[in-house]
């Protein structure tokens, strides 16, 4: 079927790949003219801004944003919210807090357009593996846009099938489904995001639990120069931890032990935010996937208030002085 | 080779049967008369305490210990150092702390007896799926014990190989690594199943942040009543968070969406433990894998004294009154 | 001065008392006609609605809001903003969120009217000890608000003053302080809430190692059968940890060592789960206070799902059956 | 009564001025000659080695070990024991392990010698407010020591009387108490410790929380620039979170509200630790209190080997660039 596309960065430009390869039209935009050049020459018909790709749309119309930022996702649904025809769907695959889904489907619906939300995993992967996808919206209209969401999955492929799914819904095994009604899709993703953030904290302790077992200073026999590359790699096989985050973390150790190009310093995102907000919100204790959210945000720090603090209070109360620097480790 | 093996429950049994299926020959021992006489119909030669094991074994022997319990563990290897001769070597496969195989590998050296210990993880898998293995000892006791450790590991199979691991033990990619010294082999898998909590616990805490979303009482267009065994399903393929313990939960969750089998009583292990207690004698922050042991912790309890303490302040500060019952929920 | 108080509750009653007790004029509403009685028959002037509350006041008008939920007290200033006339104020006391403070203050604020929040600590202390104040608004009209702020707070009493506050606000040594601009006073009542949280359990967290020292089962000799009251009450004398809340602990302890009156659960308020939001808002690592808050929601259930999904998975890589029932503890 | 006291550092001084500023006689000892002369020239007796001590006090002897480190303490211990007759008794007043307290208390005994452990809290305000001291070993013995204890301990002092202490041990209220055989003193310190910890990151979390309100780039009108110095004067009276703790953040706050003296670097101690260890021993979940402690060890590095695992997985399945340098800040 025939689909838009505004936003062709990395997430964008692949997904209308991938579609094109599958026999799917696709009509694209970016501000971004080469971008849109870029795709043009796949196959992809361009256009010059968001009235222009609405025009070549044949109705019902589906258009996807796929854009970085929240703002610029609201501007550009608004416009086009004054561009589509009722019966027509936007779809928004980006990272967008699950509440504006809510409060969009409601207003578009108001002027009889359909809203979908796609929340997407697969990041610089998807070309090849294709997109995990987890949907909100209307029943109909994620079933009307079924050509699109099953080209763009990456199908069951060499995963091994869960028994007894007999019931269940048959396009989870194709690795995408409908979650439920507007906003449902980027909830799902935004735990999907918090999970992650999880796991990936809870491997990271266990390396440096094995690392900083070979520190100066520890008893005889009982300091160990673990290999971390070998370490990862084993787990790879037949143990209880493995997991695709264990594959990438074994390549990046086999090719540098010591993560020397990494500074410490980790980025987060809205989901893992959100993912915190949505548990203190539904009074669910998420202890592990808050510790994992704070790691990263003191890893942005050289030092908190807070540690000051605690030194003030620990001199006003035993006449503790703190040395003055901290020692570069690990 | 030959290998003789004290205890035949179903990680010892089935250690002895890829063995056998795979050409080594075996001796066996058990106190239950019965799972030696099972193994013996199956190939292995029976024998009825451990010096009848001791004088069926060829020397330089190799005896493998596979008890549940570190005290019977323990008494085992101190009747085995009695009954074998220098040049033998008895490994430790089971769960033990690696400070006790630190301890036993000095106090065997100095009866010329080798130690080898071996943190095995694959569980109810092994026998199928091999055994994903972590080794401590002496090296040239490793490299002669290979023939046991190659035939017991799940090789290569069809996971993907890691780009870049020119220079690295090979035995890694095979599902077997000699870790370091003795203790090396329990505390890398010590760390394993430290991580193996911490990755239980994020994924427990995303499915109840799902499973909550669709509480009574929330906002209309705010409640999402999703199907736990669909998210967990779709994320199986293209995810981020794609993992053999997710695997698990899909197929827990295509039986019983609501898990109704389970208490929501959780054990914990050894290894649990003294992986945290490993972080705080290094000074390792280990949030997450703390967090994720507590949480076994609190399951396991009605109410903490730690809450009624709070009750009392709040009462003492406020006049709060708490209501008096817990409802059962979730 | 003279005051208008909607809202004659614990918390607005005491406040009304306190003020007549120092000579101000004060009158009162409250939608319980015999709370108004009460406080006419202590000197206050009634009124029989929010109309008749204004005529009473002589402009410029000083109306504070004490009232327990945020949409009532929303509701209670949207009227009274259509019945002040430019100049007067509005004070709302309650438990508010910051951020309807700063847009209440710019809705008031279009129409000539002033607004101030007042985080007050206190509780069913406020009458006898005063009530600890931190006040948001401009700097004018909390200073035209002076005489009742001066009359509610504690002042000095017997607490010894902090050395070197020259150059400070004086008003902080009386327990007031004007701390910003509209929603400056309820976040740092937000915040002392969040303290709160964290300190409590704190205190919880040590009873309950204590408590436990001597469970059963423990190896002889490393058994402790701790008397808890008389462990709060040496603690209020010399040591680090003396505070308020250990005062009342110790209250409650000595009652029964056994806090046999409460169920062990815990409620939370808004201000909690606020604060946790300000620090992910901020990027602020706030495991304890999250900590705090995270083992109230647990309190209040039975088990989570989480638990279950952790049961599932072991039974599922390891054969692990938990055991059916948690046993009544602590 | 007499006392011999070993270690003059701060701690060990001012207990021997206590003492005789309140008509005890002391013998004393430590290597450090100058140590010996300024409390000889006090009043005290002085020693030259643990000998000579022990030969100037009158049996049944009271020795009170106050040395910085566990394996002097235990060297002085083991040569005290072969020093002094059947019925005298050591008293250990440093940080000691409550684990070792059990050991020695044991050890002594089948030697007829007494062993008291004290717990002791008071820092470098215990010569003028007195020394909370929480006490383990006989009973008998604790009582004969009883002049010495009721002499150390604050007493009641202006610290309000708790109601309903009849049947409670009155010795509590004078500021120490017997907690229990051989062990239980240093149980209890150890678990105040932690207590401690948990008190003073709660507070250090609210003022970072606080202080990052007025960050850069907040949005217009949810900014605020927080006097912290104020904050914590205000919560000193009438607050539920006034403390000694909140008491000294104040004075070092009216020094220097930015704390620009303070880099960051936390030490911590063994009593932090033992109490984690503890709560996991006794299975106990105790999540603020090890939050505490992690913060600490994160305080001390520069960045963590986790954090670099993080970044390099986030490359690896994002193409996630962290950037290279953390900013100073705060």
């Amino acid at each position: 079927m025939q689909l838009g596309m505004i936003g062709l960065g990395r997430m964008g430009g692949n997904i209308v790949r991938r579609l094109m390869l599958n026999g799917h039209s696709t009509v694209v935009y970016d501000r971004n003219a080469q971008a849109v050049e870029a795709l043009v020459a796949e196959g992809s018909v361009g256009s010059s801004d968001l009235a222009d790709l609405v025009s070549k749309l044949t109705p019902p119309r589906a258009v996807w944003v796929m854009l970085p930022a929240g703002a610029i996702t609201q501007a550009t649904i608004d416009t086009l919210a004054g561009l589509l025809s009722p019966g027509d769907v936007i779809i928004d695959g980006g990272n967008t807090n699950w509440k504006d889904d809510v409060r969009r489907g409601k207003d578009l619906a108001a002027k009889g357009l359909d809203y979908v939300d796609v929340g997407t995993s697969g990041g610089v992967w998807g070309l090849q593996r294709g997109y995990c996808m987890m949907i909100g919206g209307k029943a109909e209209t994620v079933t009307r846009l079924d050509p699109i969401f099953s080209t763009l999955a990456p199908g069951i492929g060499e995963v091994p099938r869960t028994p007894n799914r007999g019931g269940h819904d048959p396009r989870a095994e194709q690795g995408y489904i409908h979650a439920g009604p507007c906003g449902a899709g980027h909830f799902v993703k935004m735990v999907h995001n918090g999970i992650e953030y999880g796991l990936m904290q809870a491997y990271a302790e266990g390396f440096d639990i094995l690392r900083s077992a070979g520190n100066e200073g520890r008893p005889e026999g009982e300091s160990f120069d673990f290999d971390m590359a070998d370490i990862a790699e084993v787990w790879r096989r037949g143990s209880v931890v493995t997991s695709w985050l264990l594959d990438l973390t074994a390549s990046a150790l086999a090719e540098d032990k010591d993560l020397r190009e990494y500074s410490g310093y980790v980025e987060d995102s809205g989901e893992g935010r959100w993912t915190i907000e949505a548990a203190i919100d539904q009074a669910v204790p998420a202890e592990v996937l808050t510790a994992a959210l704070y790691t990263r945000f003191r890893s942005r720090q050289e030092h908190t208030f807070a540690e000051k603090i605690l030194s003030a209070m620990r001199k006003g109360f035993g006449g503790h002085i703190e040395p003055k620097t901290t020692e570069p480790k690990a």
